[in-house]
């Protein structure tokens, strides 16, 4: 398996999947690129691995894992960072015999939706089949441990990031402000900051959870206060580098910006943000592109929607395939799943933008702190006073 | 400016901009990762850049540049490639100085919808305010180069990289079996294969364009004859790194795989594809996850869509500021523009799904090969028959 | 901090210091790209860890540590890997307040050889003082359990790696070849194959450490068995790679492959190492480039050798300069120090080579794979036999 | 074939080889990470590039290139960067048939000290057997263009980077300072500042070369006025990235840092550099170390020598191996050969340091950047003064 890092500066690199070896297993991420003097509580990684953690409420999978993090490098004797990458580690505490037994049953089977098949085709009979490895959404808990060391420290630079579910059971949520959804952000177990929009919702799932059958949604995840000039021109646009993190998220088949899709039915007059001076600043009175312009941040909000697609399981018997005998089964109907993941998913979409976007700050800094050795641009940079 | 490279084994590298230095600037792209042995003809480079080149139909800008690539690295004295990088080079010829003076009127107001104010704050007053520099669709001239490289290769692999207009001013193309849109591939300047829509939306788009305005659209690309098992379970699943690269292209502001966003409002017994076997193969019988099971093709073909904004210059007076001065001023109406880019953009959308889908194709087969060298986990991965 | 991974496709992560937070601290490497199937005893890994564990013999520093490394993720319920990444986790043991105490006496001094100056200029007076962070040796423990696992796929393929103390306390052990080093290996602790010259190193450093001072050495590793074609042309030449890996142990000073600084004042008649068939097989009369031409293995043993600088603890009284009140001052000898460290850096250039050379591994047969694709060229590359 | 591009920040990407397909062939540097507002004359480049140019003295290859480089791409219409990646390319102007003749006599035989063999195994007989393709000293050309933008834009830093040829044909240059080398720089053919050493060199050299028979040596590079702080701790020390760079130079077999190899038989004592203050700032007695702590640079000079092979070609019948036939067989003594390439690889030497050392300063930058951003962790990084 490749692919176990993501970044170039700020970067994370997990390991650990959903079972493993049982006793003794556990779900890891090296941080590299934390700056030196940090006081990184411990409880505020945990708070964001609370988020994703299942077992919470009758939306969510009743497996029960603690998720308790703890910390084993990168700090000092005072609990501070070094500069030295963070070394964060996960154990698995759910590792019953029973749940394992259910896995092995069908272990040689496709299940629809899920990747097994193609993992099948990589790693054999020796990849991992029980609880789907690292095709499991447990994978992501390295994900959101990482990805809340480069929150905290956005934070302390005034960026905030919230995600939230848009649409779920054919509920949409209004249209709301930055700080109406950072008021009712969490309130309720679909996360859901439409209070009226949440009920429905809940409602809405909690009937397709009863016919055995799961929901999707859409979550839209909004960053807050971030500053204009970051990303690169071409392949390393900023809005590539977050589609490139959000889209290696699971369960998310779809991405949009701004508008997005609706752009496709635009003129260019209607989409065009149009900018204007506020005390001495450029904004832009609306904000159809979502924060981008050439894919580099232009200081509006960076507003970007995933489609998170119902989660396979299902208590429905569906066809399937033995991978070993090459025959075709049943797969029975399951009953320990999520009925959507929703509202839990969220923290993981915020892992991945808090790391594209620090990482993009560090390298914009790090061409800033250059371009600016050259006194003749330095001057020309300063966006001139008009006299 | 950092972020000219895409791709991990196969890269390419690519500079230059719209203008440039004006006589003598061009446009450049190295690609690593070539097979030696391969007898690449340059008139299928340069099909696949007469797809993108202006100036070909009422719909497009009427900048006329012959785009006329030559090879000047990689190929030996019979013109067969001996494996070493391939070096492309692309001179601009429509550089004449009325084009730049127009250009130099307004260098230094933000046009809404580009980039440049993004450029004016990280690169100053230095940076390239002619015609957009990077930032402009120019530059995807050397990505549809070294694209095309990579379709030349995964031709030979049976492979096959469709991309064509789905949606544009308010009209939709029917379903069609790839064979159906590969018979009518490119028989229109707005590249719809189905023709009867073709015809509405060429009169809608001319209808936008005839009001000073321009449209957007929905292009869809699809992946033919694809292996299952490319991509890498985690960050770096095979629809991340194509949502890379699709978002890397400046007109896009949404991806969907499969039904994409519609999963969101669908039950999970309806999204998960079933599994069948067809002579002995593993197909599934429908394609809602869009040729993806956790982020590695399944078999399938890849089914991607793009949401293009509709092109930002229109003629139609805007509001602007000055970036110099700091103040709020009106940017004039433009003439020379394109009416819409769906047209122009899919061999770009084809080139970067290529090179990520080529970039797959040899980590897969690294990571094989070396597995491979396990006589007991060989036996293992060759799927048992039944008895 | 950055730049805590090595490699493209086999990679290790590491993270983790010298005492760090104290209790709970520790050294992890997630190790990615381990094809699924093998069963990699942990006793393997630990045997390589036991090679550079100190406090095992009079030219050792007297630091008690276990070194006992856990595996927590990558393998499954029987024991075998998955094809996920490994996860490796090594707990510090020794973590008395007692020596961390004699740390805190002298963490504003520059200590002469050692790089806290450097780390005080990048991390301040955050950065870790205690017991050198990751400047210290103990930042190697990550490497050698990752490159062990190299170590262990590159042993199936045949290919093994020895590393020896050529040279120490002006002592120069004979020529030997690959069976006379394996021979005795590991055999003293200074572990020189040359026994009569182990023990005259082993004398002479004793009689440096009684003077209160250290010793340096030359410590030669051979790579037996490596097919031909490894590494590639231009910046990635498989001798640059190793050259990259071994220099980053923090006591490299120089390196060099076959015959190194003496080709200098060779002729190119002495120096080429000339072809013969043995067997139908190319091989070389004479290995005077250390195994490669043109950066790419020739299929000769790869020959290297690292300078290793002496110890810089010592128990002299030293010049040095308090950081913070930036006032020259006087360092005291130090006790507590490794008389040299000739005899258990060894593992660790192991391991760093091992890293490489699996990683050209992987890189060769990913090129090979695509390259063969083609049927002519497969004819072609056949060393055709002479009829 | 992999591996062209050098660098994180500040890259190289570099193609192109010794004939190619003949007329219409060149090199080219794809430059990534120029800051804009710079005004880098052709000439500078070009100075860098003559530096390396054969047929200039009898110790050369009489192969007559007039290596012209041209700017195609990153400038603006006033010749100033904007930002934009470099594009720069050279064309081969030798690429006479009588050469490539001669070329094509031996294609199929292994020329002892050349790379051929290895590139047969990895590209088959569609590699490139005319001038040993991207194994040639032609492949040069790039680095040393992309590396003389790096050398530009530290020089404004106060950077100052000389290579010299420390040994040839028995004779050491003696021990000289920085300023003397800059002095003396360039004054000969074999460019040793030490001018009575120079002539011996040249006698010595032009004896063997008269024999049929080439010369190796020693060049030592000094970068001088180099910012403490650069390079990272672990993997990616900047002594590891230089070592790397230096490496990946066809011909060079060894590499050493201050003392280098002299410090295996040194005591700790007398190896350390001790600290002391100059003018409030840290500087060092000594430069055993070559300028580095940990890897990281400590304020001095960086001072390295990397060992240079005799040129492989020479006027002498050598073993030969038919690589088609499989057969032995001899090669004739070939008479258009470089007696040394002392006097023209110091030039790339050059090159590669900088790009490693530009390279690392983004690094630090970047990350100092944003460690600043936390004021607390400012105040304690600025050295406090004594009161």
């Amino acid at each position: 398996m490749l692919g176990n890092t993501f970044g170039r500066i700020f970067r994370i690199t997990t390991c650990g999947e959903s079972y493993g070896i049982g006793k003794g297993s556990g779900l890891s991420v090296i941080v590299d690129g934390v700056p030196p003097g940090l006081n990184i509580p411990l409880e505020y990684i945990q708070n964001d691995l609370d988020k994703r953690r299942p077992g919470q409420s009758p939306l969510d999978s009743p497996r029960k894992e603690t998720d308790q993090v703890a910390l084993f490098a990168g700090v000092a004797q005072d609990g501070v960072t070094t500069g030295a990458p963070l070394g964060l580690i996960i154990y698995n505490v759910d590792t019953q015999d029973i749940h394992i037994d259910q896995y092995r049953d069908y272990k040689d089977l496709v299940r629809p939706g899920h990747a097994e098949y193609c993992f099948f085709l990589k790693y054999g009979e020796a990849g991992d089949w029980c609880g789907a490895g690292r095709a499991s959404g447990r994978e992501t808990v390295g994900r959101v441990a990482g990805g809340s060391v480069a929150k905290f420290i956005l934070e302390r630079e005034g960026i905030e990031i919230l995600g939230y579910t848009k649409e779920s059971a054919g509920v949409t949520a209004k249209e709301m402000s930055f700080e109406e959804i950072k008021k009712n952000y969490r309130k309720n177990d679909i996360n859901c900051p439409d209070l009226e929009a949440a009920k429905k919702m809940r409602e809405g799932i909690l009937k397709i959870k009863d016919m055995g059958d799961t929901a999707g949604g859409v979550v839209e995840i909004v960053a807050h206060n971030i500053p204009a000039g970051l990303g690169e021109p071409v392949f390393d646009k900023l809005n590539a580098t977050i589609a490139h993190g959000l889209m290696s998220i699971g369960a998310v088949k779809g991405i949009e910006f701004g508008v997005g899709f609706r752009c496709g039915s635009m003129k260019g007059s209607e989409f065009n943000d149009h900018p204007y001076l506020d005390q001495g600043k450029v904004r832009f009175k609306t904000n159809n592109a979502g924060g981008f312009l050439g894919g580099i941040s232009n200081g509006e909000d960076i507003v970007v929607r995933i489609a998170v697609k119902p989660t396979p399981t299902v208590s429905v018997e569906q066809p399937s395939i033995n991978m070993v005998t090459m025959t075709e089964e049943k797969l029975s109907p399951i009953t320990r799943r999520d009925a959507t993941i929703c509202g839990r998913i969220y923290p993981v979409a915020e892992a991945m933008i808090a790391a594209a976007i620090l990482d993009a700050l560090y390298l914009a800094r790090a061409y800033d702190a250059l371009a600016k050795l050259d006194d003749k641009w330095m001057k020309l940079k300063a966006p001139k006073k008009s006299s």
